[in-house]
């Protein structure tokens, strides 16, 4: 038996979306059918209107104008970049009151999945300082180390394409800077790798600890 | 932090959803930022285009014509009604190789959700065979019962709400049954219950093996 056309179309756009089987496309899709039409139309519509989110001509993340709100924003420090894979990190991260900019690559480098640096908004990064923008970025990488000094914190996924990307974006930076008088200017740092709060140290796999023991600070 | 308004009113339809927490509702919204908009608009038609599915005038399950292939199809037994809650019991129960007819009522009665009988289709399963339909339907409750035997096999879910609508199908079959001469042409039973094929006596709970003691059948 199947299903009628009107419900078989919607199961199978449902089923490609991750984590979705067809039992729960099946169940989503007649949810829906029991939903009134008005909420049907806004649901379409916004799927239709979601591609007029606009992508930052600075860091990269979507947002409503050609330039975030992060980025306009005279009160955070552009001289902090914090480089992420996806704009879902940057929410994570605003919530633990961060006050720097940020700088998304929209991926990692996955060469399994075809994915390569210039996939993502690396050379962008590279680039980021170098063309001064009124009002949004003034830093000159490596130009001026006593009063431009810039701090690129990667926070790439702790994983295997993270962690090659990180590596990636370390040596083209460094290339980048070396081409200055003096490469003082800019900071590369990672972010630190430990036990996360409300962690057991019991349960945490041998990497993680690995990672803690070498990440110790001074109390 | 704020998501554009574009990512959060796609968010926001996730959301209503079944199933579908925030985070989850976030990470399909970003999914989908990254799908052509060939697909997307693929999405939202089929969203749009959801409610063209028609409910079959007989047995009210929902198809693609005004009487559903279940019910236009003569190899079927018309004379054995399978009551379900919804089309989703119908997939799961042609699977089982059923021969007969359904009849869908769209939910269970619930009196704490406000889902009285009258919210079910229950009094057009009541009323069907009284109308004899030509090719689809042309039994008549309780007219002959030598020609006409008519059985009612009620499959709500075996929970409080499923078991409420079965007792009140039940009534209200007999009820209608006993204006007739004889009410011996409707024959009303219930779905078996006991252990599932590949259950352990040893973890099945209490009531299931009551109902399949008392379901037990000679061998």
């Amino acid at each position: 038996m199947k299903l009628p056309k009107p419900l078989q179309n919607l199961k199978d756009s449902f089923e490609k979306l991750p984590g979705i089987g067809p039992k729960t496309a099946e169940r989503l899709t007649f949810y829906l059918l029991r939903v009134p039409q008005s909420d049907l139309d806004l649901f379409a519509s916004s799927i239709n209107n979601l591609k007029q989110t606009k992508i930052c001509s600075i860091c990269k993340n979507v947002g409503e104008s050609d330039i975030c709100d992060v980025c306009s924003d005279q009160t955070r420090d552009k001289n902090t970049i914090l480089v992420v894979q996806s704009p879902l990190d940057v929410l994570a991260l605003e919530k633990s009151g961060y006050k720097g900019v940020y700088h998304v690559l929209h991926g990692a480098i996955n060469p399994i999945a075809g994915i390569g640096p210039e996939e993502l908004f690396i050379e962008d990064l590279v680039q980021r300082g170098r063309t001064p923008k009124t009002g949004a970025s003034d830093h000159v990488l490596g130009s001026d180390p006593k009063t431009h000094d810039l701090e690129v914190i990667i926070a790439t996924n702790p994983d295997l394409e993270g962690e090659a990307t990180a590596m990636y974006i370390t040596e083209k930076l460094k290339i980048q800077s070396s081409k200055f008088k003096d490469g003082e200017g800019l900071k590369i740092t990672r972010i630190g790798r430990g036990l996360p709060t409300g962690a057991d140290i019991e349960y945490a796999d041998e990497t993680t600890l690995k990672r803690a023991l070498e990440g110790r600070t001074a109390t």
